[in-house]
């Protein structure tokens, strides 16, 4: 299917030449596991970070998929990040709830913080929690579209942690300063699932620049300026002292400053990557879920079907993309940029684990 | 000051041939709350919408000026609003709470919602409230910056009422099938007071569309298509049948489409104009508020202080355009457009509303 103009993070923003190779999925989830094990990670939190990933991209998600263990792995030998630790729920002196990360891999900690937030608000109407002291935290509609299908609406908000992570030029600034601020909104959806809004406020999602460098790929016009505040489709120009643009230039930046305040000067200063506030609302406080369901689809399917303009082929609903894409690619192998998938290998290679898979065709 | 590629609702978006005549603020006050009030407004209600729309003038972001009168007037005539009535604080059979805006102007059930949900967000860590049966509701900043001033991280959304409110096209079609869907966020500063974001998430709010005909005046690319998708500046093409694009493209069409879940669905159908949902959490409850302010001011200090990108001459703030706006615009008359202001005069006198001003030079 050809998407001109695609924008979403479910189809792939690296360049259409980049060479792909074939990988069983439970090949690629066994060689991430023991990739993440062979460092340190405890067992349960290499199981739920490898199924994470693998899921990302199953979703099409590529930015946030299993490319992501060549990056973790490199976080703990340098000590950024610590493997051999769990999340932690902890309540403040005021009583407000938070996930301290306990500065590992913030995947477990957006379970433990979705789960948590999630009960409390069905229990008293509305909850709030905020999670500090974490790396990277995955793909962040996951944990919207758990608390959507549990019936809240949830807001989830990332920000700070600006000394390490200056990637975003302000609108109208030609010098990185902000990391990519993201925000996701999961709310109850129509007869396909919940509708799931997952994106960082900057032009694209880090993973995507990180993830082109590695592929060898080149980024689409409108994402990235050099070092000279000069417009550039090279991953390498962001990492010669570039930045990434804001998305839709005002408004998201408005929004990634907003994030700023709520996690840095809010819940910070932000210590290990980004600091975070989720919030989740019973949207049963105001709607029955049967009737919910009812008005959500009477809008979804007018959205759906819409006539399309010039150059594109459909309209989509926000998330049921992803989750099209995983039914489509359950049963069918990954297909990964080859010079990721062969760094992945020479890594599991040169800490032990076995990288021979059987034969999948 | 030149501003080249200024995207934010604080610079006009109308050409800058559009023929303009200064007006006395208190000039445009008085008229403005006469032609309310001749249309049956109680006087507190008249009192509270002339002051909104002024500030908003004040504030230059005339989308949600004064020639709103002319559209609420309207909207009298044909019964689409009520004049004679106030809102009402409610709670639902779950106890969540509402305003119930009972077919009137919104401008008063926002400002009842934000007081009512700070209030208890202060006494219990955070609140929501719902708005329904609400006309237009405003400048929704003017609402975020109260409630980021007692404290609180606020978030407004709104959506629905598409049956009357068909103004923008999803991405990727060619129909106008939802309401411009608008999102705001307040939340505590640096040293200047909070952080605004307050953006449709279309290209443009409505406001700009309509003020723009009412002053002849066209519009910016990438705002509008025609009835046949194409590109338009103009904006009797979106009249003729034609839509406003979304803001960012497959970004701003996805918090629209939430906004739809929210507004439409949890808390519809939605009946007069959109349904709001507004969220408030202390942040107190994670920092202290000199601390917070200290934080806040690193960050924004930095952002003001980044270099400007080519055709920038600085790096703005949210919300402090705004209110540097307020500041430099209270000692000198409005510039309105001349045909929007003629026919706000022309209103008038058909009301029998004093139209002749003291000289103000």
């Amino acid at each position: 299917m050809i998407r001109q103009g695609c924008q979403t993070m479910t189809c792939s923003k690296y360049s259409s030449d980049t060479r792909r190779v074939q990988v069983d999925i439970e090949t690629a989830r066994r060689i991430a596991k023991g990739v993440l094990g062979a460092k340190g990670c405890p067992p349960d939190i290499t199981v739920e970070a490898a199924d994470h990933l693998i899921d990302s991209d199953l979703s099409g998600v590529e930015s946030h998929g299993v490319w992501r263990v060549l990056q973790y792995a490199g976080y703990y030998d340098s000590g950024y990040l610590t493997a051999d630790v769990r999340p932690r729920l902890e309540q403040n002196a005021r009583g407000a709830w938070l996930v301290n990360g306990c500065g590992g891999i913030g995947i477990p900690a957006m379970t433990l913080a979705s789960r948590n937030v999630v009960t409390r608000a069905k229990d008293t109407g509305m909850a709030a929690i905020a999670l500090q002291h974490v790396g990277h935290t995955g793909r962040l509609g996951a944990f919207a579209e758990y608390a959507a299908g549990q019936g809240c609406l949830t807001i989830i908000i990332g920000g700070g942690g600006r000394q390490n992570w200056r990637l975003v030029a302000p609108y109208g600034g030609r010098k990185a300063l902000m990391s990519t601020n993201p925000y996701c909104i999961g709310v109850p959806g129509g007869n396909r699932g919940p509708v799931i809004v997952d994106f960082a406020t900057s032009a694209a999602a880090a993973g995507w620049v990180y993830g082109a460098k590695v592929a060898g790929a080149k980024l689409p016009e409108g994402v990235l300026i050099d070092r000279d505040g000069r417009p550039s489709t090279d991953p390498q120009a962001y990492f010669d002292g570039g930045a990434i643009l804001t998305a839709g230039g005002a408004k998201g930046y408005a929004l990634a400053v907003a994030a700023e305040m709520i996690a840095e000067a809010m819940l910070g200063p932000a210590t290990t990557e980004c600091n975070w506030l989720m919030l989740a609302l019973d949207c049963g406080l105001y709607q029955k879920p049967t009737r919910l369901q009812e008005l959500a689809e009477e809008v979804l399917s007018e959205l759906r079907d819409c006539p399309p303009a010039p150059g594109f082929d459909q309209v989509d609903v926000p998330g049921e993309r992803e989750a099209d894409a995983r039914t489509r690619n359950r049963n069918r192998p990954l297909e990964l940029p080859s010079a990721t998938w062969g760094e992945i290998l020479r890594l599991a290679h040169d800490l032990g684990v076995e990288t021979d898979a059987p034969n999948t065709g």
